[in-house]
């Protein structure tokens, strides 16, 4: 890939724009608005000069309900040999193109999973998809050479392409994107009548589980709608939960309670809660989060000296390294008259359960102050 | 306040213990479980031998459901003078500790909002209530020497305390802290029967939107019961607005759309997603947080240079200083016979908006570039 061209220098447009020409692709900026485009272009995203001849590959950066007419022109106008856009939703989009007659053999569908709460070029990155997920939706009719120059694009984003049929992906991001933003919204949307007393008590939780909420309400009624077949029905399985929920606290505050129903109740609640954690744990963590990778014990004897737990943990707070978790198994039994010491006797040790980064950090760490580590 | 015990040595409770004995107050670490009180003395939370004498106050932190039992059981000891506690629910265990017959002269409700995902001693930290909010919830019973104790405790922990009523504080947790917890989990349970395919592009959003539904489901089942009577009639709420918007989208993707029906769809989905950008708009940002800060826009003089604008943001980025917009109305228009520099001429101007701890450095090192800064 030589040239690039990028219509829509928002974030998603011109951040694929620092990433392209920052591997050295010529990659032209396109944008209704001249002065984002100046902006992008003073970036170093590209050049605001339009191409003199059609481009290895375009990039329709705009909004979903533009993405077909935006798409259909520039292929009228021959801006590229192989186009791919970013829309969100990719069902209906496609069904569009094919409505305006677009030629689909030069047509990829794309979808690069990464965003900032912040938009427009300033907020752009060159690295804002490294190690995220690039959603590509081939048709039968794309040509593999148009796949293939896709998939360039995503490489040279540093991003990780997933190769879905366009109604899986919507239904995909109808479950991880279009429906967490929904339900934060509507949680969101009950703070607007509390009492100011209350709303000052939220805390992270409440930022963090309705920090979507705050995204442009006509871009995701706009999304939301593109994608409702997928949505909806997922729609109905949350309100049949929600509506247990409903029942088993009303059931908890009822005036006269019923212990053979509370406990009915309880034990639905349970089930609900256990449910979310069970799904919550199929997220995976991000590539290169210490937490995806498994956890080392580290033994460490404790030597014949005066309060050698207390010391110890001295020490891995010196070295400014987190432990996960202490194992005191092997550690002789808590005696009254030593409070807060270990035994103090040779054979004793502890186990330090770590992060494997830290791991190697802190077994150096300790043996400089004398621990004997294993 | 020179003596405390705390009893229950988990995350709250050593992080309570710790933040007191880096002032200087006589902590007294108690726990049922030997090992924990153990792991949080060797950390400098305290010591664990049993007070001598009643302490100024002790601070019950168990679970909810166990606050009362602890409290009375430890006020028939002689514990402490002052009692508090530091369940996420007051009314109901201040009912419990009624029925039981406890003291509540010399018992003042309390609920620190600030917590970790890590529990346990070893996740425990000093600063965890810096700037937090720190609920109590004092009755006409309560004596003004015990209220006056549990604002000294929530100073030292260097918390912002907030007086309520138990009722009050138990609905504006509800809204702020166990329906977002429930809404989460719901929307996290939906992921347990999701395709592979779809789980794996969960991101950022997904986890955020779900981060607190992997919390302690047997915990969360206690807390939401002893508050369902706050919870009840918010789930009622939310369970309308969601047919609204299950409704709007069932429309949307009717396969013969009546386009009057699907625009009135449209509109109550945008008034929906309105909605919550107005009620998250309402949470207040951390103390500390920029971006609770009114912005402040610097005017940059472009002077005779070629390129001025690309010079000019080049040189911020430099700076390692982040801009919030750029300003670009004081430009001469953009013309096609330079793109993507500024006019050149001296008296073109760029406006940079930026927070305003960013203002005065980046007039600094604009001026040490060069620039015309005002």
């Amino acid at each position: 890939m030589h040239t690039a061209a990028v219509v829509g220098t928002g974030l998603i447009g011109t951040s694929i724009a620092l990433a392209l020409s920052a591997r050295g692709v010529t990659t032209h900026l396109l944008d209704r608005d001249p002065d984002r485009v100046r902006i992008a272009a003073a970036r170093g995203a590209g050049t605001p000069e339009p191409p003199s001849e059609p481009v290895d590959i375009a990039v329709i950066a705009v909004p979903p309900s533009r993405t077909a007419p935006v798409l259909a022109a520039q292929q009228r106008a021959g801006l590229a040999r192989v186009y791919t856009d970013v829309a969100s939703v990719k069902a209906l989009p496609h069904a569009e193109c094919l409505a305006l007659g677009c030629d689909t053999t030069t047509l990829v569908g794309g979808h690069p999973l990464a965003g900032r709460e912040r938009s427009g070029p300033l907020a752009a990155r060159a690295d804002l998809f490294q190690d995220h997920h690039w959603v590509l939706t081939p048709t039968p009719d794309t040509s593999e050479a148009a796949l293939n120059r896709a998939l360039e694009l995503v490489s040279l984003c540093g991003a990780v392409p997933a190769l879905l049929e366009p109604p899986d992906h919507d239904r995909a991001v109808a479950l991880v994107s279009h429906l967490p933003h929904l339900m934060a919204t509507l949680t969101a949307g009950r703070l607007r009548e509390g009492e100011e007393y209350a709303v000052r008590l939220a805390g992270r939780g409440m930022r963090d589980a309705t920090r979507v909420a705050s995204g442009d309400a006509a871009l995701w009624a706009d999304i939301l709608a593109a994608n409702a077949t997928a949505l909806a029905p997922l729609l109905t399985e949350l309100s049949s939960d929600l509506a247990t929920a409903a029942e088993a606290l009303a059931q908890l505050s009822a005036a006269a309670p019923d212990p053979a129903a509370t406990a009915e109740a309880l034990a639905a609640l349970t089930a609900l809660l256990h449910r979310g954690v069970e799904g919550r744990a199929r997220i995976t963590p991000p590539y290169n989060d210490p937490a995806s990778r498994p956890h080392t014990m580290l033994s460490v004897a404790l030597g014949d000296h005066d309060r050698p737990l207390s010391r110890l943990l001295d020490d891995v707070d010196a070295a400014r390294l987190e432990l996960d978790d202490v194992d005191l198994a092997g550690l002789a039994p808590h005696r009254p008259d030593r409070p807060g010491a270990g035994a103090g006797t040779a054979a004793d040790s502890v186990g330090l359960k770590v992060a494997p980064g830290v791991a190697r950090p802190l077994t150096e760490a300790l043996r400089d102050r004398g621990w004997a580590v294993h």
